[in-house]
């Protein structure tokens, strides 16, 4: 059984802030989102959590083993280092899903994203370390089959592009409905799922559901652990098992 | 008409460089990631040209305005920087596709983007000067319609996020092959998008083809100019224009 | 009685490597370096240590609290992402000099710092948990007394600089000869030590002497704690009371 | 004849934000410092400008080939992506010293450093681009004799930070008292000096001054240039010929 403590973070008024006084040039926006997410990367990183870049204005972290502290922290740094500010919503659940629901609640009950007077929002609970298990996070790595020689090596880069993007985007759909999970792309051809406690089955429905309704073939290896990065190494390894042994699904629990 | 200098760049056997000699840490690759785009955004940025982040590992920048020589400059700065190295293939042509599949086509004549002894290729030619107009650049900047009233205040993040992306991934598919053009996610609820001389009728075309598909509705400023961030500010504009009047499509050309 | 871990940070055969196979382009070096030392902020920072950049190549952390295994993970983290690579030597003792010493000497047994064949080196030993103590750090916070009105609004900002560069190259090398004291320049007007357990005549005595030969009025704050980061800011707290009251030192001990 | 351009970057009132509404983090005002340093040396370097750290919070850039637009675009990115801005003097000058003298007077004429409401100061001149000439930047490249041999692999890091940095506390007063240069440690046993159009005889005055004052062995490469950026490498590749024949100054002019 899983027990996923995740964290909603949203820039506070950011849309807002992006055209005010004026549109401010596009290269800079670019800049400060990709590296604000860096950064989350490296504070949430560093206490063994994940962070998601998702819409970049609002990002998704699987955070369990960080506390309250250690988010007011991080969300000091933040307003410490950028002209921006964010607020953070932490909750948890059986299912990933149902804890973002809860997390996004939070910041919702506070305030509209675009309240210019909703500023640095911290609410939620974090998991108490002893009630924290090795099976907490469970991690599903997929990639495309023979990306390279199916698509980056044949097709322009906007057609292979086009491809994994449909394959994204019809399994990010499928897992969340099908099976509570939250899927995320973080470049190349890969993408980092969340789940619940699914077993392999449920993992095979899913790829032959992508392979039939967008012709994307996907492999997946699945780990867990009482972190999202301790259960993501674990799924890293079970994909390079599939890639030694051809199978499609191979997970390490 | 438009005169679409593309470059599509890409990382030097990146995939491989992930799991050698094991895996690597996701937050590391994450980090990595985004900070090379967000110098990349800088790198092309001070020189008038966008990046989008595409794959990461892949990007592809509007580069009017860049000759070889910054290019090369570009690539050195990156290979001082970072454990990586990039190939950088330049193309023109009256549409986005097209320039973008002639850039693809340099690279790849150079070799697989896994061929371990391919690095640092830089080939293609840039728009001589003399040759240059106001007109050679198209952007599109689309963003949906009261995204933060229909979706991020009343949906949990990840569900805010399927409606965005089915978004995108109609309209970018839709772009590509209805229109010639390259879109591109960049954060929030906006899609910048590359693109040939279009009329008012092509977008209200596209937008009403995204609504009536995955019931998403857009709208859209579009601007011209002589680089990326010329077009790009001019669409941002226009965008204004429609917040401000209602209009579903805003041309400034 | 003061027990101050230190860290020897050394980039390994960086020389050599920034004039290979040609000098590298200055930018590019500043750029490295300084975004190199800012992570290595972060990834101390978020462990409640301090970093000081020193030379660049080489820098000094205070370390106390990060174990030998989250330094491991530094090194990665760093090896990950740069082109280069660092040695880490860690070491403990009553006086900060004493623990830089033998910090410096695991690196220097390992061989040069300019051999290419020695790379990410890992020596030394932290405090156990059970032994740390709040009186570990002792950190006194420095700085320029009235300096924007004395120097910055007055001079030209070379001028300025050279008052400030002399007062910090008197005070480092007093410190570390008359106190067994570390004495960082860290931006501004401001001078960071790391000291043994000195009383307030010790510090009198720095600033008279740094008074009487280079002519720069000094005045100082002083913490103490577990980690550099609560000993710091216990000692910008005690430089406010110095700010309020007029005193030239003020200890928070 | 040189005609240094110099800018004088200034953040407006950085002091008091530092410690308002209580002592900032110290690892973030190290993290932000040294991104924002990084981030310049990049604006800069970009336009073949160099800049120097100096106190971080006040910077010295030679902007030669920069024009006020370029000033302001530059002044604009950091705006938009930090919680803090800054101002800029521009000014010219046969000698680097009293360029940077006026440049400084602007930003003084405008207001205090600490006055809270003058923002965002730009103001001076630049170089017409038909009077910039090839002589118009001088720049020595001093380092170490055998910093490694002598100091980094012998002592332990602090007193060999001792050595080099009383040898740069002793050549930047001198360099500027007898020569009208602006000199800059820019990490590991090297400092930049920015110079009007001096001979050979005054680097062997200045290298034997510092010998003699505090027992370090300097050497020198000079370049001369269009901008920072050529004349620096020029340095660079002068200092790899004194490497070679064991000369003490080498000018390529």
């Amino acid at each position: 059984m899983t027990n996923t403590q995740v964290t909603h973070v949203q820039i506070d008024n950011y849309g807002p802030w992006t055209v005010t006084p004026e549109p401010r040039r596009e290269v800079d926006l670019q800049t400060l989102q990709s590296r604000l997410y860096a950064d989350l990367s490296q504070l949430f990183g560093n206490r063994d959590g994940y962070v998601f870049f998702t819409r970049f204005d609002n990002m998704v972290a699987i955070s369990n083993g960080i506390d309250m502290d250690a988010h007011a922290l991080v969300q000091e740094s933040v307003s410490n280092r950028y002209p921006v500010t964010m607020s953070l919503g932490v909750a948890t659940g059986r299912d990933p899903v149902s804890a973002l629901g809860t997390a996004t609640e939070l910041l919702q009950e506070a305030g509209s994203a675009q309240d210019r007077h909703r500023r640095e929002i911290l609410k939620g609970r974090a998991i108490d370390d002893e009630f924290r298990t090795a099976e907490d996070v469970q991690v599903a790595h997929f990639d495309v089959d023979n990306a390279t020689e199916e698509y980056t090596d044949r097709l322009n880069e906007f057609d292979t592009f086009i491809s994994i993007e449909q394959g994204y985007a019809e399994l990010m759909k499928y897992m969340r409905r099908a099976h509570d999970s939250l899927s995320f792309f973080v470049g190349g051809d890969n993408i980092i799922a969340v789940c619940p406690d699914l077993g392999e089955e449920a993992y095979e429905d899913a790829i032959v559901h992508v392979q039939e309704t967008v012709d994307v073939q996907l492999k997946v290896g699945v780990g867990r652990g009482k972190s999202a990065a301790a259960a993501g190494m674990d799924a890293k390894h079970a994909l390079e098992e599939c890639r030694h042994t051809g199978d499609t699904v191979h997970l390490d629990l």
